[in-house]
C-alpha cells in the first residue's frame, strides 16, 4: 500500500459469464483494502475494465492486468507468495510471520487467489498456504479479512489520488461530492 | 457466536441466476466467520440449499431461512440493525459502539447485507448504516471485515459442532479428516 512493498493479488482461474462476479469483486477488493495492483487471467477482460472504471472514477493507485500465464506470474514473482486455500495454516498462526516479511524485510507480496480447482504445483510454489478459517465461504471474504489483517487497519485510512467523486461517510442516506484535489 | 447474542446477516435482494453465488458467499461468509444464522429472500432457495448443505458437511450450530418480507424483519428486530454500505459512517469509527452494544448490553445484532439497490427506508431504520470503506468493492468482503472486527478475531477459534468431516490446517496440500465428536 503506497510506500510500503507491493501487494499484488492473483486470481487464479476464471469462467467467463460464471464467474464474472466473483472476480470483479476479488479486484475491487484488492483495491479498496490496501492492495496496489490485481492480476487477472486474460478471459477476464470485462472484470479488469471494471475495476479501471471504478479506479477512474473513485481514485487510485491501482493497476488491473491480466496475465495469460497466472502460473509464470507466480513462477517469477520476486517476494513472497501468500495462497489462500481453506486448507491451509491458520491465519491467526501465519499473519505476524507475513506482515514480518513484508513490512521489516522489504518483500513484495503476491497474494493468490483460486476459484474451483487449483493444481497441487500453487500449494508447493506458495510460501505460504493460509486459510482465513479452514471452512468453505467465499474467496473474497479470505482476501478481505487477510487484507485487514496484513496491513493492521491501515488500509481503512488510505488517501486516494486523481479521483473524480468521493463518498462522505455519513450517518443516515448518501452524499457524493466532486473530489476537487489540489 | 454461541454464548453471546445472536449475531444474524440478512440478504437483502436477490436476482435468481445472476446474484445465486454472491447470496450464497455472504451466507457461507455469515456462517464461517461467527454469524449464528442467515436469512435470504425467499426466492434465494437454492443459495439456501447450498448453505445448509455446507453446514451438514462441517458443522455447526447455523441457520440458513429465507423470508418473504425482509423490511420486516428489520422492522421487527429485537435488538440493533446493523447496514453494511459504501455511504456510512467509517467502520473504525463505529466498530466499538457495535460491540459494546453487543457484548456488554446483550443485545442482538441484524447486520444487513443489501445488493444493488437499497431503499432509503433501510437507511433510517438502521441504527448504524456503515462503511468497510467508503470505496465501491463487494458486499461479501463488506460482511467479512465487519464480521472479524466485531468479534476481534475470536470467530476463529470457533468449535463446530455436529461436522461429518473437519480440514487438518496443514502447511501444503490438503487434508481432510471424518469428525468423529464424542
Amino acid at each position: 500500500m503506497q510506500t510500503a512493498p507491493e501487494v499484488a493479488v492473483l486470481r487464479l482461474g476464471h469462467r467467463p459469464g460464471r464467474d464474472e462476479r466473483m472476480t470483479t469483486h476479488v479486484g475491487l477488493t484488492a483495491r479498496a483494502l490496501g492492495g496496489d495492483r490485481v492480476i487477472l487471467p486474460d478471459n477476464a477482460g470485462q472484470s479488469q475494465s471494471t475495476v479501471a472504471d471504478i479506479t477512474d472514477r473513485f481514485g487510485g493507485p491501482f493497476e488491473a492486468e491480466l496475465t495469460e500465464s497466472p502460473n509464470a506470474v507466480i513462477r517469477e514473482w520476486e517476494g513472497r507468495v501468500v495462497h489462500l486455500t481453506m486448507y491451509g495454516e491458520r491465519v491467526q498462526d501465519i499473519e505476524d510471520d507475513v506482515r514480518r516479511a513484508h513490512r521489516d524485510d522489504g518483500e513484495a507480496l503476491l497474494l493468490v487467489v483460486g476459484s474451483e480447482k487449483v493444481s497441487f504445483d500453487v500449494y508447493e510454489a506458495a510460501d505460504w498456504n493460509v486459510g482465513v478459517t479452514n471452512q468453505p465461504h467465499s474467496e473474497v471474504a479470505g482476501l478481505a479479512v487477510f487484507l485487514d489483517r496484513l496491513f493492521d487497519g491501515r488500509e481503512l485510512e488510505r488517501e486516494w489520488e486523481d479521483a473524480d467523486q468521493r463518498v462522505v461517510p455519513t450517518a443516515t442516506g448518501k452524499r457524493v461530492e466532486p473530489a476537487d484535489e489540489s
